[in-house]
């Protein structure tokens, strides 16, 4: 911290701050990333994005809001017999840390997902991300400890890594979602160093950013192995609701019968960003080192909880828990009309793809096919860097993600990340068309990026 | 991590942690003291209790919600232009991280506080424990760094600094609610060992735990000695608007013109906890080893907040700012009826302690005389322990926190820290006849506790 002379008629010394005597963090490419995707898309706002991660606008109805205030009010005093003061109190006043829609969300981890689950083993939080980060503080004991992550990963994961300083080793996801002789592998590599992997971490529903899934032998392998390798596993299943057709894959806390999955919901993608809600699953029991129980792992999560956010505005709470309770306890029924346009947009997305590339191999591109979820990831027979998405944007109108931004060592570089979710149905071809012209133009120009 | 064979007809191993392979905070006194009141709490429903220091609730009414939020609603659409789709799209989805009613916060600083800030230094936060939370994370670089706080300190400061492993030292509150030839004397200490006093923390406006407020000659002679010793000040204010009567003492941002301090607000006391919004100032200068600019310290608490809760949900920040808009934008307007109930409860608790130790000499006891706010500190001749406690709660009925919860070093045996913000009259009446009896059984009696 430095004090400097001002240029005014009473000169005022302006205390400064200097950014390395902050945390590391701050000056790390992981939390700047964004920042700069963000200006991009900025500096271009009639672009159209295949950038955007953000789910789809067009059924919210503020009046939504407030019908399910009054759906939740009417379960507390109704099906829960609050009388008007405690019900009012439960909304507005401070309340439990670890949620007050915690038995709702164990009845829709039933329905939904047959996950079975004490409603005491949940902690609810302000978006997945609080769940992550405070999952991430609670196992980052010491200079030892690693996160093991499938990569390329999620942002979040590993800014929220950063934040508790705790190193991130990629494991390769390949054509399954998750590499497990690369995960046996790193988890080895990591105990030779000395260091301890914690957990490893992955989306293994149409992941951010590849989305790609695991398939149902890879889901009981990976659960073998991480009993073999004693590894947590950190399962982040914001899109898994959104499979197409009938059948979803069970997720991997639902195969786990050893608790060796800490499981990070959210409800920002089924039922709105704006409530801030999400959750973790962590029934994990806690021991010290004479054997005496301390709870279980979402007890511990709590109290970070409460020297972080206190709790989740329960006023927030109430609005997804009247989506829920108007449909039944189930968030596939409350999302349909949203499965709908998510599906019709990945087809529109992968038939464009295939139309405009007739003969991908002669054109050096190629993309996976998700059943599900937001993503695709497309891949280029040039650089796909930060340098080749300005040029995107300014010539040909079109944003999307270097999938670069996505890895922890270098990695990707041919790769970008399509996003779908939040576009309508002229975007995507007039999106396509644009995007078509840019990959064709700087291949056929084999420019170095 | 073990893996433990359990005893079901088909073994499962269930995956246990271990508590000392978790982060040091888990097994730290300062997270787990609130647990430990908690429970005690629990366990004596019908105690009258002078202990919980939430906002009074007489006047929380579920239509609000939805009036505010309606107010909200049309201030966006007649005020800011905004057409239903771009008003919608604010409330519901992913948003600005740093928030978005700063512009009405500013208004409200200036209106209230006498503030000017810039709405783009405001930082909009998951209540004042985020606010605080994403400053030490910011401000801890690495193991040279230390937090000053006034102690006796609030429990969500050392909790906060506990998560960053940021050691915290204590200065003296003394009967000004600083001492400043310790506060010098504390930094000089900690330089001389090598350490970076980073900042102090306080709470200018009746402290919690002591209600305690700093003359205004402490305040500006603070500023200045922050200046000398290079110090921030990081100045928590809930409480300051329950002043009695017309004038308020200006707050410490209202004097500082250097930058000197990051000011920490809340909405929970003011207008509701369940919204979880409260904010930081932060205005501060970055700049790099170059010299150059990198922003506001508020742009570096934004990118931190990115990772810990992504943004603060839009419709409780929609709820507060539409009670702002429903009082001119003034929260001393919002709250004038709640004002009253706690001028009243303060002189209620005070006449009524008076009136209970006519020779407060004699009985060995003192309390100090907060002209506003949620607390008194009651000094008593014995230990007032959390044994003590317990017996207060089993035999009298009556509960209160133990202030060494409050202390980092062991300090205030003999005081206890009363609120009356959310007791009714007779409440607090019969609250202080238990209350009486224990001292003065206990005291008589000479217990060592």
């Amino acid at each position: 911290m430095t004090v400097e002379t001002g240029s005014g008629p009473t000169p005022p010394r302006l205390v400064t701050l200097s950014v390395e005597e902050l945390h590391a963090s701050l000056t790390d490419p992981a939390l700047e990333s964004m920042n700069l995707l963000n200006e991009i898309a900025a500096r271009f706002p009639d672009a159209v994005s295949f950038a955007a991660g953000r789910p789809y606008e067009g059924f919210y109805d503020i009046e939504d809001v407030h019908r399910y205030l009054r759906t939740f009010w009417s379960y507390l005093v109704e099906e829960r017999g609050h009388d008007a003061e405690r019900a009012t109190r439960l909304l507005f006043q401070y309340g439990r840390t670890k949620g007050v829609i915690h038995e709702l969300i164990a009845g829709q981890l039933a329905v939904d997902e047959g996950i079975t689950t004490d409603p005491e083993d949940i902690v609810v939080t302000v978006g997945a991300q609080e769940a992550m980060f405070l999952t991430l503080r609670a196992l980052r004991s010491d200079d030892r400890d690693r996160l093991l992550s499938v990569s390329p990963m999620y942002v979040g994961v590993t800014g929220a890594a950063r934040l508790v300083d705790l190193p991130v080793v990629g494991v390769t996801a390949g054509a399954d979602g998750v590499d497990l002789a690369d995960l046996a592998a790193k988890a080895e590599r990591v105990r030779a160093a000395g260091h301890r992997p914690r957990a490893l971490y992955l989306v293994p529903d149409f992941s951010n950013p590849t989305g790609i899934s695991l398939p149902l032998g890879t889901r009981r392998r990976l659960l073998d192995l991480a009993d073999r390798l004693d590894l947590l596993i950190l399962e982040d299943n914001p899109y898994g609701i959104f499979a197409h057709g009938e059948r979803r894959m069970p997720t991997l806390k639902s195969l786990d019968h050893r608790d060796r999955v800490v499981y990070l919901g959210s409800f920002a993608k089924t039922s709105l960003p704006g409530a801030r809600v999400g959750f973790v699953v962590a029934g994990q029991r806690v021991t010290d080192a004479a054997g005496a129980d301390r709870g279980s792992f979402a007890d511990q999560l709590s109290k970070i909880k409460s020297m972080v956010t206190v709790n989740t505005s329960p006023l927030a709470q109430a609005v997804v828990a009247g989506q829920l309770l108007a449909n039944k306890g189930s968030l596939v029924a409350a999302s349909t009309a949203e499965q709908l346009v998510y599906r019709h947009n990945m087809r529109q997305l992968l038939d464009g793809l295939a139309r405009r590339f007739p003969d991908p191999h002669a054109a050096g591109v190629s993309w996976n096919n998700p059943s599900g979820g937001f993503f695709v990831t497309l891949t280029v027979p040039f650089p796909a860097d930060d340098l080749a998405l300005a040029d995107s944007a300014r010539r040909y109108g079109v944003l999307w993600i270097p999938m670069h931004h996505f890895y922890e060592a270098p990695g990707g570089l041919h790769q970008i990340r399509l996003s779908c979710s939040c576009l309508n149905p002229a975007d995507i071809d007039e999106g396509l068309d644009r995007l078509a012209a840019f990959v064709t133009g700087r291949g056929r120009k084999g420019e170095p990026g």
